[in-house]
């Protein structure tokens, strides 16, 4: 299987990412040819698509045996489901599927054209092996049902986001942080409201604790480059 | 990448493929697990899907080196478009992507337990990689746009299939073949009204040939074995 491209994210490690693709559209991610397929041509007639399919290499997430339970982290990690009733990176082929919005088709001096998206919930610098046209026809399915993933689809909490840490966050990136964290990042589900989590964001190391059923920002650092 | 499963279906050519999946859900696949993934706890909680994508491998289609620009058959065969603007199987990497229903998860006395799928355009015996669920809020996309994709989508053929032919064909394999003949599966656009063009469906040959919109069945023939 070949590397065909990579994304860029503001996420430079797992924490944080989103639970699924097109839940956080303001997160947006630059997917980069390598220079094997680096021509525009393999692109023509692309921007006539709202939606695009990515199928990337769960880099993080290799290994050499596999288990056919994982413990979903949306079922509170702990309860176990079949790892194919799954989107669970722990899986026989190390293989991720994401629908993220084309938002746009860019010509760069440096990396030749590039394909600007919303939605994706990768790692920055995640291997992507395919991209493919979403096609509503054959897969737009409104009547299909979500199982247990379902179960908490509307689930979020609220943001406390105290001014002075927000302004150290650039103003272009205020939406999709905050939709990040609306989201509950927390590794699991973890309830000690006194426990302070963090992940990294654009640069930025971002700290919060939850009670209840809200999110305080706690700080925010530049991290070292 | 490993093969986890075989799927199963009554087409053993790529010709009379459904030229997405879903257009024809009356064609049932049976994926069978490969004996190093044929544990039935790998499936647990599958059931409460309806719909689930297929990762696969384009077995037939492998080539060594890759076109930045295919001919699509649903633009006539004449026009090129970029490969990551379409399903084309010639790509870089041969990876296919279908969404299928899920019809039944069923114990077998020789194969252990295997899922009946519903849509799938894939040809009998091809490998597959992955199994996810369909998961609605991320895949459901209903103001999407589908490119040159779309111009076509209504088209379908009127299917004039005399009755002493179909008779020859099971019972419950009709509905299925009947919407298979209506999607035109000539190979690309081709207009000649005389030319007889022929696949092979649950162990049968079908023939035959387009005049104006109607598809006329003029022969089927049962296959060696």
């Amino acid at each position: 299987m070949k590397m065909i491209a990579k994304i860029h994210t503001d996420l430079p490690t797992k924490f944080g990412l989103p639970r699924q693709s097109g839940l956080v559209e303001e997160l947006e991610g630059l997917i980069v040819f390598e220079p094997a397929y680096r021509d525009p041509e393999a692109l023509r007639g692309i921007e006539g698509f709202s939606h695009l399919w990515l199928i990337w290499e769960f880099s993080e997430a290799k290994r050499t045996t596999w288990s056919p339970t994982v413990r979903p982290p949306r079922l509170g990690g702990n309860k176990r489901m079949g790892v194919f009733a799954t989107r669970s990176p722990f899986r026989p082929n190390p293989i991720g599927l994401s629908c993220v919005k084309l938002l746009g088709v860019e010509k760069t001096p440096d990396n030749g054209t590039v394909l600007r998206v919303g939605g994706a919930d990768l790692m920055d610098g995640t291997p992507i092996f395919d991209i493919k046209p979403y096609l509503p026809l054959a897969d737009c399915k409104p009547d299909a049902t979500g199982g247990f993933a379902a179960e908490k689809a509307g689930y979020s909490l609220k943001v406390d986001f105290p001014a002075e840490l927000l302004a150290k966050v650039p103003t272009d990136k205020h939406a999709a942080l905050k939709a990040l964290l609306a989201q509950d990042p927390r590794p699991a589900y973890q309830h000690d409201p006194s426990r302070i989590y963090g992940f990294g964001f654009a640069g930025l190391e971002v700290r919060f604790r939850v009670e209840d059923n809200t999110l305080h920002v706690t700080e925010i650092e530049y991290q070292m480059i």
